[in-house]
């Protein structure tokens, strides 16, 4: 089939029903981070811990505009870090929700990625435990499914399925999805619901807006960039199509309820999409929010921007909904 | 605020989760059409009487795959087409939808303008009353809404406000949403559910995937392409942000529940998720299905197409389940 040729051109930052807050984020230069490709497991934390000392200092200050606190500690063997809510409703008291944070499989170890968590718990005034799950060099694939399924199966013990949500962006979109996918084949009971925002369902570099939206997107900015790379590298040379590495390709029947989030100028709008087309067709309900403007992950940037109040009010609600029945 | 430069790009055609007979939309070169400026109402009519002449033989076909019966007629001197399916199931006896056409408010006169309208009773076994409205140069705005509007009112006589639904794409999407704004203005009651697809809700080229999608979007092309133009011809010298054309400065709070349908590629996808986005800001029950690579309006291309066949399974789902309540 004949391919189509786009001319270059020049994009202007959109503004209509976008927070001046959020085209901050949207007026961002390409991540200068796009192109890094290192060779080394050692090379991806060095990165990792210097991002994180990006991240760190701000939480703080976060914790307390969300009114949470936060407490690391293992769970057989898991490192975890567990936020909590000052304010949990009655209704919310019995629930729990397990948080995969995103970062390409490399990024964000440690308290660096508990920002999604922490909005989770603010917004939502849920219990959030946030995995730190292993990450190249110290493991690599299935070591950060692993360690989700061993929180997953510990909350378990204490807390009804239907009760228990599941919440990851990107890496943990894809985390979300996985765990899903691994509860099925180890024949655990559902979650009652689950949050996989952008997911990273397709690490084959297939999905259109990869190649629609390079360069247009400014945080992943290309399927040749750092994420696809980091991918790979966790893959350690297993299968990428594997469903628990690209959960697209998974069967979806029985999935709990999902809602998912993405952006117009996502890389991973089509990967978000094709997985809430597979969820309908499979008869799951599915719900999914895109959000205008908006590249990879964005809405999950910042607690103070409107947009991001948005969704994990979107998000919220959907487990209010969902959780429990 | 820097724009963004973007390179030029060669697109392949996606075939992950498309069917075959998608891909071969998404395949087709540029619409030959983009690049249509003309300068009178008879040449938009001479225009729309040619696309039509490429339509209409295919219509006893499609009626007959669809199984349903089509009767032009006049509802209080507005022409329309009532498409009746050869079988409506006991629980939609009682509903009735109201079809607007697409086709940027110059295109798809008469029996063209049906297609949408059999595949909306034949898939979802509805009784369907499409809007054979008046378009240039016969008439200019308001004319297709005071036409929709005559048929609407002349609806509620016989049928529950909550049995009526409203279903459109393109300009008809738009027309769906202005029909409800107008009913707001009038102090008419809303009708029970809505599926506005792709709608061109905001005619002041505004919308960011009107850009991120420029020669992406193999039906529309671009902003500065014949929808637009043919948009400004309609309007007349109106207003192009009245409410009225541009649907998506609205105040919607208190419209029905809505169901809203577009592609990746598609130049409205902005303007669908802007709409969506609003309706849920408003508190309004909407749904957003995004179609993988598809350009513009392209899931009710064809009714052979598994993915309008999906498309068109939702919106009957939808329509199912808020009709009435």
């Amino acid at each position: 089939m004949t391919p189509l040729q786009v001319p270059a051109k020049t994009l202007q930052v959109p503004t209509a029903d976008i927070s001046p807050e959020m085209q901050k984020f949207i007026a961002a230069p390409l991540n200068p981070g796009w192109t890094f490709h290192p060779k080394t497991g050692e090379e991806w934390r060095a990165m990792a811990d210097k991002i994180a000392a990006g991240v760190v200092p701000g939480l703080p200050a976060m914790q307390e505009r969300m009114h949470v606190k936060v407490e690391s500690s293992t769970i057989d063997g898991v490192r975890v870090n567990i936020v909590t809510p000052d304010d949990i409703p009655e209704q919310n008291r019995d629930k729990v929700i397990v948080h995969v944070h995103g970062g390409c499989y490399v990024y964000f170890p440690g308290a660096s990625g508990t920002t999604e968590a922490i909005m989770m718990a603010g917004f939502g005034h849920y219990k959030v435990i946030a995995v730190d799950y292993r990450m190249p060099p110290e493991a690599y694939f299935p070591a950060a499914l692993d360690d989700a399924m061993t929180v997953y199966k510990s909350v378990l013990k204490t807390t009804a399925p239907k009760n228990v949500g599941i919440i990851g962006t990107s890496a943990g979109g894809a985390l979300t999805l996985e765990m899903v996918v691994k509860a099925k084949q180890d024949g655990l009971p559902m979650p009652g619901a689950i949050a996989p925002g952008t997911p990273m369902s397709d690490v084959t570099k297939t999905g259109d807006s990869f190649y629609t939206n390079e360069f247009v997107d400014n945080v992943l900015v290309s399927p040749t960039g750092f994420c696809d790379d980091a991918a790979a590298f966790y893959a350690h040379g297993h299968d990428m199509k594997d469903p628990l590495l690209s959960p697209v390709y998974a069967d979806m029947t029985g999935f709990p309820p999902a809602i998912l989030t993405t952006g117009t100028r996502d890389q991973l709008l089509s990967n978000t999409v094709r997985v809430h087309r597979k969820l309908r067709r499979a008869g799951v309900v599915a719900d999914l929010n895109v959000y205008e403007g908006e590249s990879h992950a964005q809405y999950q940037f910042d607690d103070r921007v409107p947009e991001t109040k948005e969704a994990f009010g979107e998000i919220a609600a959907f487990f209010g909904s969902y959780l429990g029945k």
